[in-house]
């Protein structure tokens, strides 16, 4: 019999690959500007706060391609998706996969105990692990 | 002394998680209805083909949204990113994962031997294998 160490799992938590802090905007600002910070910062969704810093939707690239199909310009407030999936920072990263998988989407706003988004974790931060 | 086998490394390659076949477009497709195809699939990055099925460009929602950021319109030639960075279906997932990471993309049109599209494999694809 051949004595197999046991295999020592490491758990790699969200707020170890995040980008953070997460760039956002408010309901009120036009689609044109938020396409702007987009472009600006290289990236795809941005999550959506109040004026008390509190997570009220998302809005990404995908939806603003959509407002542009549908002939649509106006606030980031009329197209953003309000129920947002999101992740803690301390939650493992296999768990923040599985919610995108499941949901179908390719970025989770993190946030903080007190409902603050501090960061945003994506398909692509989670992809860099396979390359390491 | 404990006798460890030795690990046995799973290679796991880009063809076993693209998508395919690949949804594409040509260079003379209106933004608007690329933009309409991004929707109606639910997905982020079209690859642009000639009418010889020969990859000539990528076009992404994120292009879409920079093209509205600067009040335009047209054609997705006008628009799409030239310089393509590919897969190859036989490829290791880690070796298109330090592509995306490299190049700070997060899909690479898969292509055959003979240059045409098969598929395509994103970070989402790739984030799906730690959900597992
Ligand atoms: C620099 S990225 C920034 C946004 C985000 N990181 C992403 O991956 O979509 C966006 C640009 O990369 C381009 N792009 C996306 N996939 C590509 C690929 N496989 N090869 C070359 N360019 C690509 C798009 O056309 C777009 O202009």
């Amino acid at each position: 019999e051949v004595f197999r160490p046991m295999r020592q799992k490491e758990v790699k938590v969200v707020k170890s690959v995040m980008s953070a802090p997460a760039i956002t905007v408010t309901p009120d600002t036009s689609i044109t500007d938020a396409s702007k910070t987009l472009i600006e910062k290289g990236i795809n969704h941005l999550p959506v706060v109040d004026s008390s810093g509190k997570l009220v939707g998302i809005v990404t690239s995908w939806d603003i391609a959509k407002a542009v199909a549908g002939g649509r310009s106006g606030r980031v407030g009329e197209i953003m998706t309000r129920k947002v999936i999101t992740a803690s920072p301390d939650e493992p990263v296999e768990v923040a996969a599985r919610k995108m998988e499941s949901k179908r989407i390719s970025a989770l706003p993190v946030v903080d105990a007190k409902g603050r988004v501090i960061g945003i974790v994506s398909s692509e931060d989670l992809s860099k692990l396979l390359a390491r």
